[in-house]
């Protein structure tokens, strides 16, 4: 993958386009062995690309086809290629008929835009002015593709996919098991000798909310891989068990909405040091408001005595960081909202407030319900969003946790 | 940049360290002219390097430098600069003693780690245990460094940086300047003008929390540079005025904060579409103790009645998305909470719930304090995490102008 563009290269700017095309390259099965983004300099692109083209079966770049100078993409393919560019009278008119259709004028600058090196065909861009170009060579597919998302995504579907799908030799299967919980390193240990297998993959992610174990398995045919898949998804959940959260595109907000709704309960919340984080989460997911009654943001004192219920001699003698608050601010999220489920959420989540008895990190987490309250103490690493941010996966888990020990009730 | 890693290539990973290095390299003044990502692959390694070498005056490789048998990046620097590798021995006892001082084995596999490019000098590694590799070849510096971030970005600072701003020729300055509440085209329209002058570089990000203006400036030394700076940006501010909330790192949250602390006032907030994500925004920055009080998430009408103190003849006459409701809320976020400032919102965040007279997007805002209620009615953009990312901006946002309006009171 290839993107031409100066202005991606600008600190701070995401290259979205090539997190799009990997994704969609890996489900059809393709391994991306390398991607670049380069300014928009004819020499430097062509020398990427004469490099790219010894060495890969397909290569799609993205960006510097529009029309104006700064769009040299065509020229370093040309280049790169060793082919002359030649002007498409065709494409020409083409686009003038365009243009006339969307009432815009079509200017002698648009013109670059109907030169392709020779050999390559055009790709219709249904979105915008720009055609895309295809040019297959020996072995190799060399795609090139505007740099507007919406514009570069449909021609992408629309064309190159299906071609690829056509092309492709292997059949595989994949899947992504999502675990909360559990540390990475553990979820390691529990699965390392799952890992060498021939025709399997399994790559292990990270991050706050959660870890994410990605899963790709190939075949003979399509039915295989997916048997090869179910096989090590089973083992994989008779190892982690209740560990596993979901799979795919599931989040533990979503999990646990399910589980609510199937139960006919509903939950609310009382925050303090995530500050509506989790509420914010929680009503992330649409439909919330099926099982969702609402939360309490209570960053001061008195309001975790006005609003939360939450007594004054709890916080004079426990402090506004323990158990005895933390189980307060359930109960009271519980009653205040009415809901037949509440979780209290107290801590320091830093930078500043750290004490040797309770320092940074130090998370109090409480859930109540008509049978019983139940507490948690934590200490969280990281800074203050990631301390806020583990607070809320902690708080979504053990309610996930709380309510599967529950079972399920009619 | 060049990072070496098969498992940087899959689905859904980051290159943090390129974006590290690109905001070190920006502050340097050196121009980041490609990037790119590729497979622990000897070949492809040294290809990319290759063309890299022919065009560029810094390279900096980062990964695949480690004892194991991925680890290839050594040697593909050695065949891109047509050098042969050697195994320096004084590097071997080097390691050989630091080892030993960790009490962990040295096995054979260490000894590749002692192997350099003829010519090659070493960079320290004080974190772990691979050396990075410097080369200077006619006018270009070639740098390997480790891919784990914590060794890289030790090492980037302790060796090369000193080394590039003793060779940097050019003086700069730089500045981020936010914007919130105009589009993307306005901005740009308001300093289009701006854009094209030698030794200046203007560059506009958009984002949900707003638009950027990243302003750079070369002078003839970094007083020159600084004063070209200040120009631009006193008529930059001229043009934008109050849209400008803050400069480099500043949020909006931080802003609000600040304007409310010299002001002596507190805030709070009811909040139903965006379900907690304004209080996580407002507490998301440290000290937010001494002016947020707290906040209401109510995210059914039953509670928007029974904890914000919205009346049922609101709800039934206007509705839950109404003008009506959203000053009900601030003015119950106020009371409940005992702040000066209320600020509620409601609307329809989408997928589902939209109606012809109130579509998906539809954001009702209010403010409350002792002097009056304000409302803004908005049609926001996108998807669901759009218009709930959007409408907390708009909201801080018409609180700063707010604050600012009603002046400094001691």
């Amino acid at each position: 993958l290839i993107a031409v563009g100066s202005e991606l290269l600008s600190a701070g700017r995401r290259d979205s386009n090539a997190h799009w095309l990997a994704e969609r390259l890996d489900r059809l099965g393709i391994a991306l062995v390398a991607r670049g983004l380069v300014v928009d300099e004819s020499e430097r692109i062509a020398s990427l690309l004469a490099a790219a083209l010894r060495r890969s079966e397909l290569i799609v770049v993205t960006g510097g086809i529009g029309p104006t100078a700064d769009d040299v993409t065509r020229e370093a393919v040309a280049r790169a290629l060793d082919r002359p560019l030649e002007r498409d009278l065709e494409q020409v008119n083409r686009l003038m008929r365009r243009f006339a259709a969307f009432g815009r004028r079509f200017g002698p600058e648009q013109l670059k835009q109907a030169d392709r090196p020779r050999g390559a065909t055009w790709i219709d861009n249904p979105r915008g002015s720009a055609p895309g170009l295809l040019v297959i060579q020996d072995n190799t597919i060399l795609c090139v593709l505007p740099g507007v998302p919406s514009e570069m995504k449909a021609m992408f579907l629309a064309t190159l996919e299906p071609e690829l799908e056509r092309r492709s030799r292997r059949s595989f299967a994949r899947s992504v098991l999502k675990i909360a919980g559990r540390s990475e390193p553990s979820v390691d240990r529990a699965i390392a000798d799952l890992y060498d297998a021939p025709g399997r993959e399994i790559t292990i992610l990270s991050g706050i909310g959660g870890i994410e174990l990605l899963l790709r398995t190939d075949g003979a045919d399509a039915e295989a891989a997916r048997s090869a898949l179910e096989s090590v998804e089973r083992e994989i959940r008779r190892r982690l068990g209740v560990d596993i959260f979901g799979r795919d595109d599931d989040t533990l907000a979503e999990v646990v909405g399910a589980l609510l709704l199937e139960r006919h309960l509903t939950l609310s919340t009382a925050e303090s040091c995530t500050g509506g984080l989790l509420g914010a989460a929680v009503t992330g997911v649409p439909g919330s408001s099926a099982w969702y009654r609402g939360g309490l943001v209570v960053y001061s004192d008195a309001l975790k005595q006005d609003l939360a219920g939450v007594s004054s001699s709890t916080l004079v003698s426990a402090g506004a960081v323990s158990e005895a608050t933390a189980v307060e601010l359930a109960r009271g999220a519980r009653h205040r909202c009415g809901s037949d489920i509440g979780v209290g959420v107290t801590g320091v989540a830093g930078p500043g407030g750290g004490t040797d008895q309770k320092p940074v990190g130090r998370v109090h987490l409480a859930l109540s319900d008509a049978d019983a309250d139940l507490h948690w103490q934590m200490d969280l690493p990281g800074d203050r969003a990631d301390v806020r941010g583990r607070s809320v996966t902690v708080a979504l888990d053990r309610l996930r946790r709380h309510l599967l020990a529950r079972g399920h009730v009619r």
